[in-house]
């Protein structure tokens, strides 16, 4: 089967309390996508966070550095102006998800409070608006150890499995696949990420022909609990 | 601009010395697909392996604990029987890239000697079988620090930038983006495992109207220097 991303372009610049699903149902109409069953929406924290007023003003960069150590549980490196600090949510992000690109002047957006929440939300008014029970999966864009470069990935989701359990399937040769949990919602935002860009304005992006299974999934469940994790 | 994910199929089990390029430039004929200019192919490395014959005999458990110490330069972390290592190609994953899944029992399938080399090679042969010039990307599944689940990664490149700078270019609001390094090729490999699952024998995937641009990037772009890195 084949997979398609479509971008959704045409939000305004989003404000406090805006219609966030109401202006998404249009934006994917006017595109002609419908939206149909069996289709995945991804949208940026971003939009979500100024929506629902997760912005903060901040005034100059110590004030930003300041903003950060609010928002961080704990902080695992600091190395000059980067720190790379847990979230009160679990995620293990560079400045604690503080983020000063895209947003107005003298403004940093942070993390929605309760993303998953947040993705629940989206999808029940989408369902009513739509008339569809279209899964929504929320993203930031992470960094990542060891490898360069930033890959978008889920923080909030809803309607959808977080992660596919191939385990006790069994290979093309039989074999047991022991352990092989893939985080289905992270390649989903990774994907959309390919039509999204960072600078182009484009908040959000469908997905159509995906077989991942429907589910309740959140982005919780992408959190490694640190009894688990080697790297901590 | 749409971005489309296509499934290539029917790529009988490959053995060392077979033609993959000729397999997979047939396979994606067979689909109707062409290829055409702009198109991108992600091609998993177990089948790159497999021609290439990287592939290894494996007695019993220890026999696989020993091919992954020897596949390993550096041991990170070791947790009874997994064992996180950076292999000499630089890569830091789960058992020094040696995977008993979807290979003939008693064997294991080790990554390509030099990865970056089999992309160009592939994209050499595909561009004399089809005269398109066709940038290939090879990928592995790997796990991640603090996230559950594994995704799909690039540890092969050809054709195509792996990091796309957008250091200097401004956001929406004129603010320039100061530490956006997008690492292009990983999101194309999470994209493509949408397609094509762990167990479902879908080795490749073309993926169409990407505007990533082409360029002379490599995998090993993506490995991050000991240097920079926070968490070594």
């Amino acid at each position: 089967m084949t997979v398609s991303i479509h971008p959704i372009r045409g939000l305004p610049e989003i404000e406090a309390g805006d219609d966030l699903a109401g202006m998404l149902a249009n934006a994917i109409a006017v595109a002609g996508l419908g939206p149909e069953a069996g289709d995945v929406l991804v949208v940026t924290h971003k939009v979500v966070s100024k929506a629902e007023d997760s912005v903060t003003t901040i005034t100059d960069d110590n004030d930003y550095r300041r903003v950060v150590d609010e928002q961080a549980v704990e902080v695992l490196r600091r190395r000059g102006d980067l720190v790379i600090a847990r979230t009160r949510h679990g995620f293990i992000c560079a400045n604690a998800g503080v983020d000063r690109s895209n947003t107005k002047p003298g403004t940093a957006v942070l993390l929605p409070t309760r993303p998953d929440r947040s993705a629940h939300r989206l999808r029940q008014s989408l369902s009513r608006l739509t008339g569809i029970d279209l899964p929504v999966v929320v993203t930031d864009t992470f960094g990542r150890p060891w490898r360069r470069g930033l890959v978008d990935v889920a923080i909030g989701v809803s309607g959808i499995e977080a992660i596919l359990d191939l385990r006790g399937t069994a290979d093309t040769h039989g074999r047991e696949l022991r352990a092989t949990e893939i985080a289905i919602v992270d390649e989903i935002a990774a994907a959309a990420d390919l039509v999204m860009g960072k600078s182009a304005g484009i908040p959000a992006a469908l997905i159509r022909g995906l077989s991942a299974p429907r589910g309740d999934g959140r982005a919780a469940d992408l959190i490694r609990p640190a009894s688990e994790d080697l790297f901590r």
